[in-house]
């Protein structure tokens, strides 16, 4: 099968003909409108098989993450999702899997309401790139940076529940079926929180994503702020699958240091958490408070007004 | 080092800060201002080492091919190139490797003011992907799909000497070596034409950049137009290097199926070749007809007025 069979087969699709997409997939280039008063946030990230996915996950999965990581950046931005570009590279051609990956593909795009508008497709390792394109209403976003000692740090939800699914992928840890499936779930197929990141437009001082871990996207938004920050354990909010993981060494490094979880942490002036609270739900997400930003510069986790190890965690401080 | 570092080390400069760049390289996003009246065309490309490149090619051509190959798809759409993303996969982290690399893209990225715009690294199989991105004013734009029977199919100039370069790169071929550097300079560093592709806007039916291979490029154009393409291979312009090449077949099989020369091949009205013709020529670049659309569907090849047996060059009919 040649390559442009391929990209018309299994990556373009005859739904979702979004207005603002003038040529699509199957050109040199595509040609976009980006709406007026808008600006175009972008996102590229690469996921090699092996490496930031178990080279023998379900197809499907595989698109739907990296759909949903890149979806991740923006939301991270406040921006309203639009458009994919997405290069596919294969070992061999295998019809299966591309029909498969196609369903997760499908699937996620369609839930969103993005459209594929430029594709690439060529043999050689595993791995798949995709860039994520969307609209943020002019003088409206929040970045990293725009932070302060005092800030509320809060998340959207669970945390650790994805790292955890590696280790139940992985056999590393046993849990009841129930209990392992939904941290399966959350490894492979995370959400992106693309209404709580528009939710969060004018509100909050800082946002990002938490892919890295959770003490790692501390990090950067309280290095690009130039302030520190203190965590609560306790108020780390963890899903019922986690609360059943006895191994508390294990628990501690998942949550704080395992990334994956692609909900959002951001920091917020305590006078705007209810209003910001609010915001969130009206679109069905939590607003977790967490720690609060500190002059002193690092990131630091108290547990039992004890503050923790985190090198024992394998967190390396920058 | 860490990804972060290596990003804003090699991947980013200081220089080419745009005006319509909001946000740059660093945070979740690229935030990015598309001028009113214009649209954003956009393509990606990756680039597997063994496979599309040489791995033991030296790293600034690497990034100078990467970069090329992705604004010469641009160009085919007629577009201004102002933004790239780019995401690149190593084995391991090599600081010379990179260095060198850094001066390759900052080299091409500076000469067409292009900047970089979002970045991702990571540990993998060498591989690099790009996606650049430029603007079309409303309304301007061609595609591949608008050309008709009788339409002249012309070339910005020579054509082959990329296939030709890797050939002596394989020692395959063996010329004077004035000549042989010559054919390696355009297989390594070939050069998008951008003020060409501007040039021919509202002049040309159907626009394609060279990279797959001559006859198979203009079948592109000739199956989404509908149409079938008759090339005289007396006309098709040959360098001085490649006139050199003594095996008449691998000549013809370089200059008809080798790609990799990002020379524009295009189609126009006969009635408007002159106004092409000039246009071209204030940008400094040639146009030179090289045959004519056809109502018989197929892509053929004239040779002392006998058609060419395409098969036996490798190229394959669709």
């Amino acid at each position: 099968m040649k390559e442009f069979e391929i990209i018309q087969r299994y990556l373009a699709f005859d739904s979702g003909n979004r207005k603002d997409v003038i040529t699509g997939i199957g050109d040199d280039c595509a040609l976009l409108r980006v709406p007026r008063g808008q600006r175009l946030a972008v996102s590229m990230d690469t996921l090699i098989g092996g490496v930031h996915f178990l080279a023998d996950s379900p197809a499907r999965d595989i698109a739907h993450k990296a759909v949903a990581v890149n979806l991740s950046d923006l939301s991270a931005a406040g921006a309203e999702p639009a458009w994919l570009t997405l290069s596919l590279s294969m070992p061999e051609f295998n019809e299966k899997w591309l029909q498969d990956f196609h369903i997760g593909l499908k699937n996620i795009v369609e839930f969103f309401g993005v459209q594929i508008v430029g594709g690439d497709t060529c043999k050689g390792p595993m791995s798949i790139t995709i860039q994520a394109h969307g609209f943020v209403p002019e003088n409206v976003f929040h970045r990293r940076s725009g932070a302060k000692a005092g800030d509320l740090i809060c998340v959207t939800g669970d945390i650790g529940d994805a790292a955890l699914g590696l280790k139940v992928a992985q056999k590393e840890l046993e849990l009841e079926t129930l209990h392992a499936e939904s941290l399966l779930r959350k490894y492979f197929t995370p959400n992106p929180r693309i209404a709580a990141g528009i939710a969060l437009r004018g509100k909050a001082s800082a946002v990002i994503d938490i892919s890295d871990g959770l003490l790692a996207d501390v990090n950067h938004i309280s290095q690009q702020s130039g302030v520190g920050a203190l965590i609560r354990w306790e108020k780390v909010p963890l899903s019922p699958a986690a609360r059943q993981v006895t191994n508390e060494k294990m628990l501690q490094q998942s949550v704080l240091t395992g990334g994956d979880d692609y909900e959002l942490c951001f920091t917020i002036d305590e006078d705007d958490f209810e209003s910001t609270f609010h915001a969130l739900e009206t679109v069905g997400t939590a607003c977790i408070p967490i720690g609060r930003l500190t002059g002193k510069p690092g990131v630091r986790v108290l547990h039992n007004k004890q503050e923790l190890e985190l090198e024992s965690l394998g967190y390396q401080h920058f």
